[in-house]
């Protein structure tokens, strides 16, 4: 069956080991007589792949016993929502660092509801670095302090060493796009959540990981459904949960233990990443925009210089067989998405076709 | 492979073609090369199955040009919310009819955002018919009228003749588990909703039919991603949409259509609900509570009058490869959900067992 190398930004290629299990067992799960689309999310089978992805998360993540780990629906922009309608509860106030357009949504969507205030942006260089910030220039009694751990438009991340240091601020990360990629401690954080569609499974299904006391201090006026405590107390199934999303991030989550957890996806993910950075940077033809310790190690964008060969290496590039590597408008270029999935020959691939283009066209 | 009987309320059976299909295309869907949860929602495939899963739900359902179709997360249970929030605009009232507990659920929400009135309840019978009303007594210049057309859990349903006549009030309709299931004219309403997990796909996409007028009226501090407006301005996907849902619903929609449309459905569902139906009313054993000109054609509860009768009938169901037959616990008994994906044989099956459970236990 024909596969090719998608470098898609999300949704973006899932272990075709996966896709293969998903598929075997479509028309009937286990001895069930049924797919896992048909259950009930009341049966005993649909309760047990609820708990073996929430025990798996948990488990590769190193999530401490003082955390919930909730799946969502609505995706990373209900989450804008959802985190200043439930954590403003005290002050009213929130910090936002402004690393990207999805970080500048989440500041504005907070912005509705209580007093955020920026305060760093790197919109000033593209968005191609992290700003340096001190933690004396932070508000000191905000009930949250938000940042986008990995900028997938750009390109940027916060490492694990260089989260900002908020003391007994909640730090609230967005790490849609690189959950399950190298090894963050989240007892760091107070509130992480993650669309599954880069690193985890199919667009439709939000895993949130909250800290415990964070949670039954909504506003007066947020629609039940946008309220953590009610997913809370209800393991994620109030309603009826995105049950066949949840199953493919179990199966996702089986995947990433069976190749090392988490750590071994860092490992990978910083072989395939450096191997390209390595390339680009001794190139002649390709610039990366972004500055080196700041570096995404899930999304790496890159520029000829010229607006034509960009447009005629996302043009030649798909005919190799490799799809989806032009870069977001507001960057231009190209960018390659190289999630967990992506395997080293994929990024062989691509820079074996980066070289033969620089040969034909510099 | 082993196939069930699946009798669950929802999520629910799926025609076995479409689980085939589905499962054929999940490693690569067409020429592409990838799977269909790979597929950036921005790609040319993902937007060619979007666009034809609304254009078939459209002609399905017969859909004037003057209602939007959007493709939401979150469940009915969202929409709950959505509603008051979106289309409370004027008076800031609202009416309801109690007629199962979705019903008072979305009727509890509305409460908190407007003046919320219940026109009729049937929480007397325990929700074993639909209130007679006149639309006298209807707020003539409420915002909305919300019925819940077919209640699941009860085995209810407003029929296409017995629509209350809100005259130029919009009647708002909660059709999860009967959207598809027979001919209602939309234009009747003013916006219908439906959660896909029982006629049209998995859990975790709700299809919401809305006039448009009805957009662009949502209070100052309705969530971005709760207001309509956003959704109807992007076709649905301002953010990622839950895409591996919609596909599956766009199979659903084909195979309705391919097996005679809504109205081939109708057919069929009326055969399955009339065979049953009256073989309750002829068995000495079974009775069903729901007043007969108010059953629903999806959902047909019973009871032995005996506790311990029902639960050996279960049990023993369950043995014979009929699955869920359990009935609400807040009606207790039999609930045998025939949507429109359960053949005639499975009913068929299903009273062949009735009968040898009656001989052997009357």
């Amino acid at each position: 069956m024909k596969r090719v190398y998608n470098f898609s930004a999300g949704p973006s290629a899932l272990p075709v080991e996966v896709l293969q299990k998903a598929a075997d067992e479509m028309v009937s799960y286990g001895d069930s007589g049924m797919s896992v689309m048909e259950m009930s999310h009341r049966s005993a089978y649909f309760i047990d792949i609820l708990h073996e992805a929430k025990n798996l998360l948990k488990e590769l993540m190193n999530v401490p016993d003082n955390y919930e780990i909730l799946f969502l629906q609505g995706g990373a922009s209900t989450q804008f929502s959802m985190i200043p309608l439930n954590l403003l509860a005290k002050s009213n106030k929130c910090d936002f660092m402004i690393t990207g357009s999805w970080a500048k949504k989440a500041y504005q969507e907070s912005a509705r509801y209580g007093e955020a205030k920026v305060i760093a942006s790197s919109q000033d260089k593209n968005f191609s670095y992290i700003p340096k910030v001190d933690s004396k220039d932070f508000t000191s009694d905000a009930d949250f302090f938000h940042i986008c751990v990995n900028n997938t438009i750009f390109g940027t991340r916060f490492t694990p060493d260089n989260l900002p240091d908020t003391g007994n601020v909640p730090l609230v990360g967005d790490m849609s796009s690189n959950i399950l990629s190298e090894v963050y401690d989240v007892s760091k954080f107070g509130l992480i959540y993650a669309g599954a569609q880069k690193n985890m499974g199919p667009a439709g299904v939000t895993a949130v990981i909250i800290r415990k006391d964070l949670i039954g201090h909504a506003k007066d006026f947020t629609p039940t459904m946008l309220n953590y405590k009610i997913h809370a107390d209800n393991d994620s199934s109030y309603n009826t949960p995105p049950c066949y999303a949840i199953y493919i991030c179990k199966l996702v989550y089986e995947w990433v233990k069976a190749n090392g957890g988490v750590a071994g996806m860092e490992k990978a993910n910083k072989e395939k990443a450096e191997k390209l950075y390595d390339f680009i940077d001794n190139s002649k033809l390709y610039k990366g925009p972004v500055v080196p310790e700041d570096r995404s190690l899930m999304n790496v964008t890159f520029v000829t210089g010229s607006d034509e060969l960009d447009a005629l290496f996302v043009k030649e590039s798909k005919k190799a067989g490799l799809e989806n590597l032009k870069g977001h408008r507001s960057v231009g270029g190209m960018r390659a998405s190289i999630y967990n999935a992506m395997p080293m020959a994929g990024v062989e691939s691509l820079i074996a076709f980066m070289k033969k283009f620089e040969s034909e066209n510099a």
